[in-house]
């Protein structure tokens, strides 16, 4: 399954500022995409970095399109050369797009979202929060949109081009590093190069009334 | 499969305190309770709720057992009955415990949690932040503990009693209504009572840098 993995390389997490330095975000971005590569891969899936600048400093073992479009442009883009190639819809292959951020994602829960859709249907994991981190099309006319709450218009987008929509029901692949809130199911779940990062930076789980919180020590 | 859903009947959602007042988090506790019941019964379970006080104004279509220990004591001992009735780990059969506040949990999300282990295996979903949203228990000897983050506890009670142990990946049983940051996802993928309630009550989803909150009318 050819399988676009969007990465924005210039000011990855943000959201973490609070808790960690540019520096520390990049490299944790990094360690991420390549936990993500892995299981795509391990998934049988065929990658492809989207990636809005020059991947400089983050060495991966997939190869890297620079796009410095918006989102949904780029992936729409990447799209239509897959179902260009593949014309009918009756036998569309399945193109994927999987966010770089989702640390917990295994190739168990990938190998079963790249398989959902039929020819002619899409399929989608919702993240937390309202977004889509995985999107698997397999119909030459959806247009992806990635603003706001995008799993919603998702669900629209296919629905307008009647293809069938399959939500995927999934921890692993709702989970997407966004904001602090997030990295004790890193820590709590996780089995890769991001995990593993956030131990060698010091962070450890801490439970105080009842709620896990990644607490750094000094 | 018998159900056991525990309810704390005295302050539940008092996390919600920044949103909702105390009559209204007691409302919207009931949707959500009411919501679980039909999931449950829908996926063949028969449900049975665990309450730590009577519930005197909330209604609901299940037994009630009223029970003001610990919910470790309280499931532990409950989990016993069932499998005293057993005898034989071989064909244990099994007992589920589902909170009350998994708004999105589906009948299909449960059936299929419900037919993970097999006669002397545990299986279990994580919850947002650590804890156990749902645990299906087919050992006799099992011991559960829901303190702190009871996932990863659970998984080495099972290691305790040499029961294999099974991790049921899915975003619905995941999300358990604990705070605020929990709204959104209510009002963007429930379809039941709890979503209803939370709609007539003023809340909508508003998408501010990307991420959904769930904000509420004055």
């Amino acid at each position: 399954v050819r399988t676009l993995v969007p990465f924005d390389a210039r000011d990855p997490n943000s959201r973490l500022g609070p808790v960690l330095d540019r520096d520390e975000r990049r490299d944790f971005a990094a360690a991420m995409l390549r936990d993500v590569l892995d299981a795509v891969r391990a998934a049988d899936g065929d990658p492809l970095v989207l990636s809005t600048t020059d991947l400089e400093t983050v060495q991966v073992d997939a190869p890297v399109r620079v796009d410095d479009r918006p989102l949904s442009t780029a992936v729409g883009d990447a799209l239509e050369v897959g179902e260009s190639r593949a014309g009918d819809s009756d036998v569309a292959p399945a193109t994927a797009v999987v966010m770089s951020d989702l640390a917990l994602a295994t190739s168990n829960a990938l190998r079963a979202a790249f398989a959902r859709p039929a020819p002619g249907e899409v399929a989608a994991a919702p993240g937390l929060g309202g977004g889509t981190n995985v999107l698997v099309v397999r119909h030459p006319a959806f247009d992806p949109d990635y603003h706001g709450t995008s799993f919603a218009d998702h669900r629209a987008a296919a629905r307008a081009v009647d293809a069938p929509f399959h939500a995927i029901d999934s921890f692993r692949l709702a989970v997407d590093v966004d904001g602090p809130s997030d990295l004790p199911e890193v820590l709590l779940h996780g089995s890769g190069r991001s995990a593993e990062w956030l131990v060698d930076a010091g962070f450890d789980v801490d439970v105080t009334d009842g709620r896990a919180r990644a607490v750094r020590e000094d």
